[in-house]
């Protein structure tokens, strides 16, 4: 199986932009990806193109890969769209490895993009419920912060997680999204403002909940055949995995738990050859506060139940020993749904080439992404290796 | 790059049915690819999945791979949901020899479905419509039939293309879907009767537009490592071929082509290492009766401006030297968006298996598909190949 490598990845600010398009969110996008990659990059090298939106609002909504490579030149290039829900581009960036380890192509962007502030908040309500299942969860009335207030209560009450412990989550995010330019929501919160903040699903709160967002955001993955051409320092794609389960969170076997998490970040930790603990620092699907407890125990960095306090002891702030989130995460970088996966990418991209500026990870040599379709309909994790040893930041 | 092999495939019957679900139907279809396998299938042998569907209306719209894959057993299986409009199931298939090809999976299944009969006539102008441009054709009003009547329209005016032509398209096409137990409009129509329909979209008529469908299909897709487990005659993926364009026809360089259907051809002979004339038979994209004729052009079948005489000469009939769209075409066993581009892998598989009864080809040895999303904002081809020599039906 011939290896696929991350050469360059980029992304546009995350936020509400009522100047801006899909198309021209993605274009910035693409050329901030085009322009990362350290030997520069062609865009007449690129092979194929997979594209994640959930696309589901009023504008382009067939053929919407096609859309916007066409609007950053791309002719003729093959284009799939890929949608898996909020995990639309993490799959994306999946479909991409497995087009180079195909032999099928040598170049291959991999992005995604959403505009979600131009909805009315009933439409987003209906919208992002989209994700979840139709007949007895959105038709019936079940939002999107409905269904994980689930998953939050289920696993207080088993596990004695605490409201303050999902605040950390939050408290945390933001801490490090206040060092990320990008980031939508790029302030620091105290644990008071967080545990203060008015109720959205009990018991998840305004704190506990990612923004909704407009962004894009693209990675270009090359073949072993050509990544000389881009880079002297090759970030090898060690590890895909991916995994689904029942799309309704009432027809799954466990709410305390992540099913298609376990079973993706399983198979990329196999085809890597590691553990949870060879990582130094993970991006992980935190839609919510309880998302993110819950990405610990599936992905293993601690054991079932021990989530809160796992984020209690610090380990994941960005001095800890697995820092989580670098970027800001969903909760504080934003959440543009077909961007998420493939701007997981980016955090991954920039700290394992030391540009992660105030929020660098100390000489990373392999990273984790992790993202959730829905409420864990589908999952799909990346490990990022660097190939040589990494000089300090 | 290792070969991928086409060892099943089957479908719904493709209509209006009121009493069915689109996982209903995506039931019957999986169960009918998984009966066609010569030495039997067991569904826990499927590694990964890729189902195409456009998926605009009131059902499940986000993740809606993974609700049709939890519904037949995929329990946890890593599945994807391509969307690339008409053409969403077959890029759906060439996903799958892609995961084939990568190594990262033995056995794929590639599917897609589609419900449109429970939508008003207004709705379904909308939904279809989504598959054109958004801001110019779409919310300006044009209908998709009115996109390739501009098609025709321009076909006719450059190289002499006559309503009659179109109308023999039909004829053909509803004679070899009468003799599809599958199809929609499962019977025969004379050249008179497509000649005097009413008018849609000038100079398209009635008899020159498919049917609004529901159905599903699949196929299963499998590694050369595990081919022998399920057949003694494989079918090999000999080529894939993928292309993209302006999604907007009124942006692209010609309306008497469909570019990305050539280029998509032109890359799957390439990979296949053949010419047209080495082909036994063809499933095309004749959402319109022009759309057949651009095929023939677009795929080298004829020169430019000849497909009117190339139907006109019965080369393409069921006993001509090429013939087309044997199972009906999208005109009369009918067009649910995203099972289509699988349904034309269903009748390729059948050919070559000798299985297409009253409208077996003698003895083919090679097939094409060629599926076209929007008016050819993306095209993919495949070209089918028996290993073994044939004997007679």
């Amino acid at each position: 199986m011939p290896d696929a490598y991350l050469v360059g990845a980029g992304q546009s600010d995350y936020g509400a932009f009522p100047d801006e398009s899909y198309r021209s969110l993605f274009r910035t996008a693409f050329e901030a990806a085009a322009e990362s990659v350290p030997e520069g990059f062609d865009k007449d090298a690129v092979d194929e193109a997979f594209i994640g939106t959930l696309g589901v609002g009023g504008r382009q909504l067939g053929l919407s890969g096609p859309a916007v490579t066409e609007h950053v030149g791309l002719d003729g290039v093959p284009c799939t769209r890929v949608e898996n829900a909020c995990a639309a581009s993490g799959f994306a960036v999946r479909q991409a490895v497995q087009a180079v380890k195909s032999g099928m192509a040598d170049v291959v962007l991999a992005g995604g993009f959403e505009v979600m502030s131009d909805m009315s908040s009933d439409a987003t309500k209906y919208w992002l419920g989209v994700s979840g299942e139709t007949e007895w969860e959105r038709l019936s009335g079940t939002t999107f912060s409905g269904v994980y207030a689930q998953m939050a209560s289920a696993h207080m009450d088993r596990y004695g997680t605490t409201g303050e412990q999902l605040s950390r989550v939050a408290v945390k995010n933001h801490a490090n999204g206040a060092k990320n330019p990008h980031a939508q929501l790029g302030f620091e919160c105290s644990l008071d403002d967080a545990q203060s903040a008015p109720m959205v699903a009990d018991p998840l709160n305004l704190y506990h909940c990612c923004p909704t967002s407009d962004g894009a955001a693209c990675a270009l993955v090359v073949s072993e055949a050509v990544v000389d051409d881009y880079t002297d320092d090759p970030i090898r794609v060690a590890g895909v995995g991916a995994g689904s389960d029942n799309v309704g969170l009432f027809d799954r076997e466990t709410y305390t738990a992540v099913p298609a998490s376990q079973r993706a970040a399983e198979r990329a930790y196999e085809m890597a050859g590691i553990e949870p603990t060879d990582l130094d620092f993970a991006e992980v699907h935190d839609c919510f506060a309880i998302a993110e407890l819950l990405a610990y125990e599936d992905l293993g960095f601690c054991e079932r139940g021990e989530s809160g306090s796992f984020i209690e002891s610090g380990a994941t702030e960005l001095d800890g020993e697995l820092p989580v989130n670098t970027s800001g995460g969903l909760k504080s970088k934003g959440h543009p749904i077909g961007a998420t996966g493939a701007g997981q990418v980016v955090e991954a991209f920039k700290q394992l080439s030391g540009k992660a500026g105030d929020r660098q990870v100390d000489s990373p040599h392999r990273g984790l992404t992790h993202n959730v379709g829905g409420s864990g309909g589908a999952a799909i994790v990346h490990v990022f290796e660097k190939e040589q040893e990494v000089s300090a930041p």
